[in-house]
């Protein structure tokens, strides 16, 4: 099985990948829209893209591909907590650092650290977490990166911190993409998107409701605009139900009525409780 | 009176602040969070920062630090058609361009036209739209930048292209921050945000319900992450009243006693229809 993340390894992505399918022959790419097409026209089997973390919110690029493509489904999800490490090249003393590499986005949340412990340290930004240790390791100065544990052994790094990040509750949510979605295992997630023709307010309340009426449960509720107008949006939706039970087919064919447009993302088995940070 | 925004002189959020109030003087800021705690310092008056954009979605970062501050309120709302312009040095030809410069997002917005009518010159990022044209001068290259109109007058740039945007329906939604909102005009949007408890799932229903009631047209919905746990978001509603009308002190009485936390951004005048392109 060929599975595509977004490279390079040592990255969270390819941590998810990893923990999806031990077992697969992974598949880096350079950009999301370049994985996903890999999926589309089948050079690889299935992908593994993030789609939400818990301090920053959606990933509006994989919501909007999912919006535009009509070949694709989510047929998986699953959390990979962000722990964030400082590595170095083998023997390196935490003191004598000159210069610490990151992506913007991990420097951004290690900014505690970094200003209590490594004041003396200037931080660089790097392309991705997985680069910086690639930076680390071909700088001139005595280096540090932040970046996945995952990379440190990828990349022969020594791991000299660990979880430094500021808040400790940094979850990425990753969905598994394929050319079909999943059967029903009982206990399983529906990811739907709708729009609505414009001047009928209160739709979303009536949306809502075919839920609340059949007691299902709403995880999750995302806008993105459609492009058309300033002010019209498209919804998407997480619901726990799976779209070919009783409930899911009655539920979806209520909300495809009131939509002017409706998709179906996929069905799939609902991720366990959040993992348990190691 | 001070009015503040994104800089430099020359990008959309400085027409913005221009189209808000032309007789302001105008104070250039480097970056979002500096411009709004002048504001809440007082250093300012008032700021004028992006907050939608018809295309890409929310400027999370302002919804953010909306959720965050207790001092500054939503005063206004205004939109600006972005329309990109190539513009080049007086007297330089559209097929002598070698490079042209502009900041990642409009070049992305105007992949058409620089395919079909660039596809001989280089694009090159910038780190604003406004610092492409001063790259454009200071290249040694023939070089050009996509940028908004106004940066032409500014910086004295001719241009030879104007709205090569591929959608011609992009738009920015502006709101002005100030200390306090504004007294009701009859014509008035309120900005809140809530959250609820944990395991009350059907309550986004319920608080919607309220709005479908007392007829309070919803003009948009957010959920943002509330950073504690993946799948615990606030949610950020747009809706026509104003808080100290009577239907809109009840609405938002009613809305509070459902929240576990509740805030008013404020009140204010409602934006005309779209502006109309020039």
């Amino acid at each position: 099985m060929k599975l595509g993340y977004l490279g390079p390894a040592g990255t969270y992505s390819e941590e998810a990948a990893y923990n999806y399918d031990p077992d697969a022959e992974m598949v880096p790419f350079a950009s999301i829209p370049t994985v996903v097409s890999a999926v589309e026209n089948r050079e690889i089997d299935q992908c593994v893209v993030p789609i939400e973390n818990s301090l920053h919110g959606a990933i509006t690029d994989v919501l909007d591909f999912l919006v535009r493509t009509d070949s694709i489904a989510i047929a998986g999800e699953l959390a990979v907590p962000i722990d964030h490490c400082l590595m170095v090249k083998p023997g390196t003393k935490i003191d004598d650092l000159k210069v610490v590499y990151s992506h913007p986005q991990s420097l951004g949340q290690s900014r505690i650290y970094l200003e209590s412990t490594l004041g003396h340290a200037q931080a660089i930004a790097s392309l991705s977490n997985a680069q910086a240790v690639i930076d680390m390791q071909e700088s001139e100065e005595v280096a540090g990166a932040i970046a996945p544990g995952r990379a440190a052994e990828i990349y022969g790094a020594e791991i000299i911190a660990e979880a430094i990040q500021d808040n400790p509750n940094n979850y990425t949510r990753f969905v598994v993409l394929d050319q079909t979605d999943r059967p029903p295992t009982g206990r399983d997630m529906t990811s739907v998107a709708f729009q609505f023709s414009e001047d009928e307010p209160g739709l979303l309340y009536k949306a809502l409701g075919v839920l609340t009426e059949n007691s299902i449960n709403m995880i999750k509720i995302e806008s993105r605009p459609t492009g058309e107008k300033l002010g019209r949006y498209t919804f998407l939706i997480d619901m726990e139900l799976h779209r070919s039970d009783p409930v899911g087919r009655e539920t979806i064919e209520k909300l495809r009525e009131m939509s002017s447009w409706f998709k179906v993302f996929g069905s799939y088995p609902r991720m366990d409780e959040l993992p348990i940070r190691s």
